[in-house]
């Protein structure tokens, strides 16, 4: 090629800068019925208009589900973004399943194929849908596959440039970059499909036909990756863009269009498209769209694959170009690609010298890749896997995850073996449907509201992601959330109100709502002078702060001096300063206030079993920690219960131990506080709490004008309406969590997510 | 009197819990002009509504202002109230000044004296002080003094009640103690006017006239307090209102009204008023009415004369009453008090044994309270202190305050003498502009703000004084604000996002404005790997957490690679992480956004002094320490520049002393840092910056939604507009001081406090 102003630049810049880019995935699943049909059904209402939405629409057919990521900063979140896309789609489909193949599953006659529809203004797109139908028919158009988005680091690319001391631009300078990669991609996709090609068989319902002249239909091919063959999706006729500069490209695709061999540009099926998004003349990433789906992995494509694909861009971008990429050099890429698409599992007989040294091509590449990744002193684990995983498949062919589905399809058959595969899948996205794939070290209350976001097709920015700060986007809404509940709902000093106790217990108690009386004492005459004060009422005698109920005395009657006395020094000696509160009888509920409704209560209680008659209570602690909504590390919506010291010392306290037995029936608890972190159970009230507690709990937020609140009630006896004296409201939470209410121990899931958005004005697009 | 029920509660309760209460003060003042003659001008518009005003309203006379403290927990706190008032009206006074005693000045014509003139809605109040005109005559109702009002603490009164197993409703429990309190002040009242009168003298101009029959008229008369005598302001006639019970109070002033010897009960001039507040029916505080202002005093009254007060309340109701108190008994109180305030100065030589022994009287009484708060444990220094003061003052009565406003008169002259005081005191309320006095210990810019609600006659509450917590109330309007600048105003997100500087960078640079561009690096290999990116730039190397700029390198060039290695190893000296950016040139100026408008501008300099050729570094900074904005700790609008080793050693690097002379003009710097807290001096700015660097802090603070912020914006050089590559954006404080804006050290005051005011949606009443 002209004078190659990359490949100098391996020893200039060292390090894992070279792993650092923007990925991005889209993924097309067919929607199939519960027998591996086609389904005939409209795309889901959920996702609102698929013109429109960001991440959830339709390709070709209205059956063909497209989800697509943005672009993100490691390829871990890129899989997990597309792993939560498919479990939210999988969520909202009813007894439909989404097709893990990229063969097409059962298909009817042509005819009855629904092409997408779209509302008024997408009738172009639907058009344009029906030109490809006939052009290439609809079955064709069936294929389905993943598309990665790649670009190199800013910060990579602005680095390169100074070292190249480039007289060109910047921007030109990057084109360059991704046009060298666009050729070298071209020239070496076949040792992608070589590796990770998996769509070896079709069923008899699917009509193949091969794309290169003379046509052949056949409907009994076994190959690696029939999509990426001439039987695949392909143009019709051999076309060959002009690589050389952007403009050139521009042109040649341009002429295509003016010849009639193409209806638009867009309709250049090339496996490796230079991508124009920011600005109209600069590529800002190259599409690579010659993946297949992965049967055996939910996302539909593993981190592995992708990290070879990153490292073959990066190779790409490094290594010499072997000679001009021409008409005959597309030309001989193309045919190598076929021909390993085709034959990559079970070598043709007839195939030449080139075609017959496939393996050790490959292995000579991947020599190349590692040894480049070792010059370039990247560490970064996940790409130097890959390599390795590379190696070993070339060593071992068999390992190839294809031999795994054509095994799978043989024993089983073609759709049971898929669709088995489906519904594994739908499954797993029903036991996780808390999680955020990829943003699992972030809250679950964040994760369940970035889960809404993607379901209303809204954008989001992920701004600190230690402090769960996000930023959502539709139209021209824009809002600012941290922890899922810190927003532009409330004002300023409603926070502050409700951050500061004594202020909160103040306004609440202007509004004329009960709270807790008291006083707060530095010294302990004075608190003993008060006794009078306190005489016959039932009170609380604790320390100012204090963990766990350490130093805390419940005086129900308290009509003794001493035991008041000796109460007062029990609170002192942990801390320097006391309350004496009015105790109030009950039980604590904590109630989700949003824009003055009652959206949740939720009632906790301490970490339990029930026994059984039969099991010991460690037994039935581990039965009941296999529950998938208990965890460790607060990334689930309960905890599980441990069989630690404080757990044993508790069941001490009521003469038993782990190995106890149970009465069938008796309840046994391990713990005295009632906090989810140490295995409590949630459970949800919302139905059975009267209104008249909620209408208070509406009040005091309104008291303090707040929008978001959980506040913390006592309620005597919810049998009960309330009261003047039989509740009294003990805080409110200005950052309550919303993952309590959306996955209860017991109870329906309050959807506090769709509370939010609804809330923060964000409807379905 | 029937069953007294308190007098044995005294061994029951002890300790400081006694001193408890709620204290409220009423002064009022006349305005006067230069000369000492009555102001003919209207009350000063500034207040708005003198019938809605809670602070700031008129008396009888448009001339005498009114200034009224809500009821405080302190002492301390209600006199430094009503002084701030009493600053606040001065200021807003033109050549005009407040009359410093009771007795008042030079008087005009009795048809000239101006009437107080109120709204439409305020006709009757009007009619009301016609009629006072024409029964007493407008220059007696001239007089003015000082209300004290005085409620015991509630948890006092509550555990009184307890102790006293009263069969009593707790509100009549409470009725009995202020009344009985109402009858011992009434007994008692002649024993603080011995001590505290001071109303000795009266300009030619008064007419005085005795009300007690047959009425004298006496132009020369010298008295302990011509107010509290008979030629003060008092009922026409002998008015004994029957204080047995609530009942029989109220019943018996209303038959005085229908018996036409009163026009409504609020004519009855009664030296201590039992007040009816919260409930027609129950007494809520006792009024004192017997107080002469204090002319030595700018407050009109000490701290330490309502600290006797307060002791005798407590001794009226801890002490047995002598006798029934009907209307011989009453008269006979009224006499001896009639006495005192006239001859307690210059005896009278025809007194009775009990007038002439009302020293001994004194003396015993001051005795008795002293051993009640012995015996009630009490160590309040405060009102301890106020018994001994007492005891000097019996022991040597020429100490009392009233002998040094004589001397002054008579060697001044009435007019002279309070003229000058006036003028002392104005002068004070200048200097001290900033505080609010009583609360110097919360924030500068929430005193200021506290002020502003004071003028514009609006209520609030300290609900958290240490965290500068508070609540303003206006009509429906209520707004709770922290730190001044905490406010509903902004939203909780916005808040979070100024809080967050790299969110705040992110938002701000996508508006389009300049932020200092750089990275974040957490070792020093890859630091050093970018130079590349930062190579010819100007740049700043820094720990990502420092002061006073330690660790910070500034390269201006950055050509060397050996250079900008050793400041990355530098900055990692003081840190973990470190941040290289761009070096933005120019000052730093701080940009008060107020509601998309620029309130003020302000830049600050380090400490330092100008020479003169001839004093030493050392005399200079004690010449700037003197101005009045400077103070020690934060409680002023600037710190005093210190001589201690951080500027001694700023000086060495400069190879200076403090001894040494600088030049006429030069400029020494003590300190690197600009901060005022260290001594700097701020600088406003508003007017000479250019409105193109306004808008684009507007657009920053728009860019977050954000109403309140202090930009800090770095500007190369302000006689430029700004230019994309001439300032930068540092950062955006969502909690920015308002003082500094206020009281600079140079510039206009730019009040802010009027400004947020305005933006709370809080007008003049």
């Amino acid at each position: 090629m002209n004078n190659d102003i990359f490949t100098p630049l391996v020893s200039q810049i060292k390090g894992n800068i070279w792993t650092e880019g923007l990925f991005g995935l889209e993924k097309e699943n067919i929607r199939v019925d519960k027998n591996g049909n086609l389904s005939l059904t409209p795309h889901p209402k959920t996702f609102g208009n698929k013109r429109k939405h960001a991440y959830v629409t339709t390709d070709f057919s209205e059956s063909q589900v497209e989800m697509i990521t943005p672009p993100l900063p490691t390829i871990k979140e890129t899989v997990g973004f597309l792993e939560t896309i498919h479990d939210i789609v999988s969520l909202e489909l009813e007894d439909e399943y989404l097709w893990p193949q990229s063969i097409p599953p059962v298909l009817p006659d042509e005819t009855l194929i629904p092409i997408a529809r779209f509302d008024d203004e997408g009738k172009e797109a639907e058009q344009y849908r029906e030109f490809l139908a006939n052009k290439y028919g609809p079955k064709n158009q069936l294929f389905s596959g993943i598309h990665f988005n790649l670009s190199f680091g800013e910060k990579l690319m602005e680095m390169l440039y100074h070292k190249s001391n480039s007289v060109m631009t910047f921007e030109e300078f990057k084109d360059e970059a991704y046009l060298k990669v666009t050729r070298q991609m071209l020239r070496l996709r076949w040792l992608y499909v070589l590796l990770y090609g998996n769509s070896p068989v079709v069923d008899p319902s699917m009509e193949l036909k091969c794309k290169q002249s003379p046509f052949t239909i056949d409907k009994h091919v076994i190959g690696l990756s029939i999509r990426n063959s001439c039987y695949g999706y392909q143009n019709i006729g051999e076309l060959y863009p002009d690589y050389s500069s952007v403009q050139n490209f521009q042109q040649s695709i341009e002429q295509m269009v003016k010849d009639g061999k193409l209806a638009s540009t867009k309709e250049l099926y090339s496996s490796i498209r230079p991508k124009f998004i920011k600005d109209p003349k600069h590529i800002t990433y190259v599409e690579l769209r010659f993946i297949d789906i992965d049967p055996l992995t939910k996302a539909g494509i593993s981190e592995e694959a992708l990290h070879f694909l990153h490292a073959m861009a990066i190779y790409g971008l490094l290594s010499e170009e072997p000679d001009s990429f021409d008409a005959t050099a597309q030309s001989h890429a193309n045919q190598y690609h076929g021909y390993v698409s085709l034959y990559g599992l079970i070598p043709n007989p007839h195939a030449n010298q080139e075609e017959a040294d496939v393996w050790a091509k490959a292995k000579k590449h991947i020599q190349h890749m590692a040894n480049l990744l070792q010059d370039l002193m990247v560490n970064n684990e996940s790409i130097i896997k890959s390599i390795d995983v590379a190696n070993k498949l070339i060593k071992n062919p068999k390992k190839r995850k294809v031999y795994e589905v054509l095994d799978g399809i043989l024993q089983k058959g073609y759709v049971p073996f898929h669709l088995e595969k489906a519904k594994s899948y739908l499954n797993a996205s029903q036991q996780k449907s808390y999680n955020f794939i990829g943003l699992e070290d972030m809250e679950l209350s964040t994760q369940l509201l970035l889960r809404e976001a993607v379901k209303r097709g809204i954008l989001f920015d992920i701004l600190d992601r230690k402090e769960n700060f996000v930023r959502l986007k539709q139209n021209g809404n824009i809002q600012y959330v941290k922890q899922a509940t810190k927003t532009s709902l409330d004002n300023y000093a409603s926070i502050l109100a409700m951050e500061n106790k004594q202020v909160t217990k103040k306004i609440v108690r202007e509004a004329g709502i009960r709270v807790p009386e008291g006083y707060e004492y530095t010294n302990a005459e004075a608190a003993k002078t008060d006794f009078a004060l306190f005489k016959g009422k039932a009170v609380v005698i604790k320390p100012n702060q204090t963990n766990f109920g350490i130093g805390i005395t419940i005086l129900k009657e308290n009509t003794d001096e001493t035991t008041f006395f000796r109460a007062v020094d029990i609170a002192f000696e942990h801390d320097t300063s006391i309350l004496i509160e009015e105790f109030i009888e009950g039980k604590e509920y904590r109630i989700f206030v949003i824009n003055n409704e009652v959206a949740g209560i939720l009632h906790r209680v301490p970490a339990n079993v029930v026994g059984d008659g039969n099991k010991t209570i460690r037994e039935l602690v581990e039965i009941k920690n296999q529950d998938l909504l208990r965890g460790k590390g607060y990334r689930t919506p309960l905890e599980k219960i441990q069989l630690g010291e404080a757990e044993a010392m508790f069941l001490k306290s009521q003469h038993k131990t782990f190995d106890d037995v149970p009465a069938n029936g008796e309840v046994v608890y391990l713990r005295e506080n009632s906090n989810i972190s140490t295995g409590g159970d949630s459970i949800d009230f919302t139905d059975e709490i009267p209104d008249s507690y909620k209408q208070i709990a509406i009040k005091a937020a309104s008291a303090l004008n707040v929008k978001i609140t959980g506040l913390d009630m006592m309620i005597k006896d919810y049998y009960q309406e309330a009261r003047p004296d039989n509740y009294a409201i003990l805080e409110l939470n200005f950052n309550p969590a919303i993952h309590i209410h959306c996955h209860p121990y017991k109870g329906k899931n309050r959807k506090l997510n769709e509370k939010l958005m609804d809330a923060l004005g964000f409807k379905t697009i």
